[in-house]
């Protein structure tokens, strides 16, 4: 059910012909209210694709009646007849459903300068499909639209008192945070104004996806939506609501990080006893993008010099010379040298724990990683995403 | 000849058994004179082997008798047993040459948290033999001796006006500046004094060996070393010496690109019409450090969005919209929008060019890296190194 489990939602996946498999490509999510609130957060690279120059816009009063998701092409440095293409098909949206254009928000994935006249034709087409085929089952179809080399759909629902929220992701390389780096969308019958959803969903994303950097390159395409009917009638209590949104976030993270291109280890890398969790986020993030330590995950060596490599690369208060390095339960290094062997870590199981103690202060944060694997290279050497 | 080239320097390389292939594993590089002045530069990594902050204190007078290097373990992370094993290092040169510890430079590499009982037994032995075995034409058992995972040992020298400039270099994976992420030792006979020294080795290495960004992992034992004999009694022009030892860094940091592990293509990759240096080198350095792209570039494939998607990340002054990209001469991407077909490019030379116009000011700067590839995940995966 995924968006669709919260009320007042409805939701379509079309095909609409943009990919070459002939699979679902287009997705429309409808709020039909009482509420019409929408917040969203964006990449920060500044190299934006045009449905991120329009939703930007569009969102910045607060309302928002329906998305847009495309895969199959992210409409990314296609000029302004590219940008005519999101417009046209924020106009379409808007005309089947009777609301205002600045009220639809467009997202687009798929290889970068791909955004012609087919394109448009097949998005716009899609459009009129999808809006004739929404449901309020329609979440999980909308979930599959989405996904581009996703293996499978990500969806998520967690339920409040009186209330819930759902939601669906798609993403699968090109996973860095900056934020989002991904395609998401999430909505609740809760009832939020504007200026709650906004900060809601920063807070949530600020500590789910943010922290999720599988490969260290940052999309020019991702975005997170959170829209919210109202529909239960229940105003939640901002803490339940806030925990209830990292859990979706959290939840539809971790999904992604599983899925990630060609990965065989989820790493999940603690930093503890950090001095602020900005020290901690910055040494995590330096180990998930060091492919040496990366490479060595996938080879099975629990390889923590590369670990103190990385790190050492930071401006963090810590002393690289007390610092201890776990891997999967075992003490690896501690003060300054090798401490339990590396033969001892067993990294056969998938998931994968890498804990660094930097001994200094009480703050702590959670990077998810992958490794580096002979299949990522490949899922991004043999094929053009 | 490489170091030997140069008048007054007397080397050796030795097989110390630090290396499980019986390779030559151990070098000593003697300045005989009359000038005993050093210069070195060193990795910005604060995880520093143990060689590093011996180094860093040893040179800090200009003076610099002689120089051991080791290979088959990085004396990193090894407590104050390695430290003293490098200590004792330095001590033991020292007496043999009978001149004073604090004036033998000592650098290691190889894994990360190796330097045991039997480490520094071996490399107090490797010491004594490699004294033995100085001469003046050990210059390139020297280089043999200092190499890794490197496929070739690199040497350059570079002759001016009755002086000239040798130097060898290792270095194939872990290649990433800040400065210096390699060990290289240069020697010249030319005559000049230490802060002069000091000067001319820091304005060469900052365009050559800090603009090699092979993998983006910095490592903890790099350096490079300048040693001055002073032998030809000839005071070079200023500007000469300096286009020499750009000459010799840059033939040395070309010879480690085209070395890099695993890799299959040289990507060259020239940042024009930036606002400033830096801004030059801030672009040129995350489009080295995208995976995404190297891996398109390993599989032909001239995906330009990926070069958009990279330098969107930077601060660089530029509109991501009014940037032109060239790959292999083919302007595929121009005003925000794609220009000539991708499968126009020819990817299939090893040496690749990629130039990116920003379009607003004058400088610019090449930075050079290599592709992302089955071989490189290989080598860092089943070996640990």
């Amino acid at each position: 059910m995924s968006v669709t489990a919260p009320a007042g939602f409805e939701a379509a996946g079309v095909v609409a012909g943009l990919k070459s498999t002939g699979e679902p490509d287009l997705a429309v999510i409808v709020n039909r209210g009482p509420l019409k609130v929408g917040a969203a957060v964006f990449t920060s690279n500044r190299a934006k694709a045009n449905p991120i120059i329009w939703s930007q816009q569009a969102v910045s009063d607060g309302v928002v009646e329906a998305i847009v998701l495309n895969s199959g092409g992210a409409n990314c440095f296609t000029g302004s007849f590219g940008f005519q293409t999101t417009h046209q098909t924020a106009e379409k949206t808007a005309a089947l459903l009777g609301v205002g254009a600045g009220d639809v928000l467009v997202c687009s994935t798929g290889l970068i300068g791909t955004g012609d006249e087919v394109f448009r034709a097949k998005v716009l087409q899609g459009v009129e499909d999808a809006v004739v085929a929404l449901s309020d089952d329609g979440g999980d179809a909308a979930a599959a639209a989405i996904m581009t080399t996703d293996s499978v759909a990500k969806t998520s629902v967690v339920t409040g008192d009186g209330w819930s929220i759902g939601g669906i992701a798609k993403g699968a390389g090109m996973l860095a945070p900056g934020l989002a780096t991904m395609l998401v969308v999430l909505t609740t019958d809760a009832v939020l104004d504007a200026t709650a959803a906004d900060a809601q969903l920063r807070a949530a994303t600020r500590v789910s996806f943010d922290r999720l950097d599988s490969d260290g390159c940052m999309s020019t395409n991702d975005q997170v939506t959170l829209l919210v009917s109202g529909a239960s009638g229940v105003a939640p209590d901002a803490a339940a609501f806030g925990a209830a949104i990292v859990a979706v976030c959290d939840d539809l993270a971790s999904q992604l990080q599983h899925d990630a291109e060609g990965a065989s280890h989820d790493i999940t890398i603690r930093v503890v006893h950090a001095a602020s969790e900005d020290d901690a986020v910055e040494v995590g993030r330096s180990v998930a993008r060091n492919n040496l330590f990366k490479a060595a995950v996938f080879g099975g060596d629990a390889n923590w010099g590369r670990v103190l490599a990385a790190i050492g690369t930071t401006e963090a208060e810590f002393d690289p010379y007390d610092v201890d390095v776990w891997m999967n339960g075992v003490r690896v290094c501690t003060a300054g040298g090798p401490d339990r062997p590396r033969e001892d870590v067993d990294l056969t199981p998938r998931a994968t724990d890498l804990v660094i103690d930097l001994k200094v202060g009480g703050a702590e944060a959670t990077i998810r990683t992958n490794d580096l694997t002979h299949d990522y290279v490949h899922e991004n050497s043999a094929y053009s995403s």
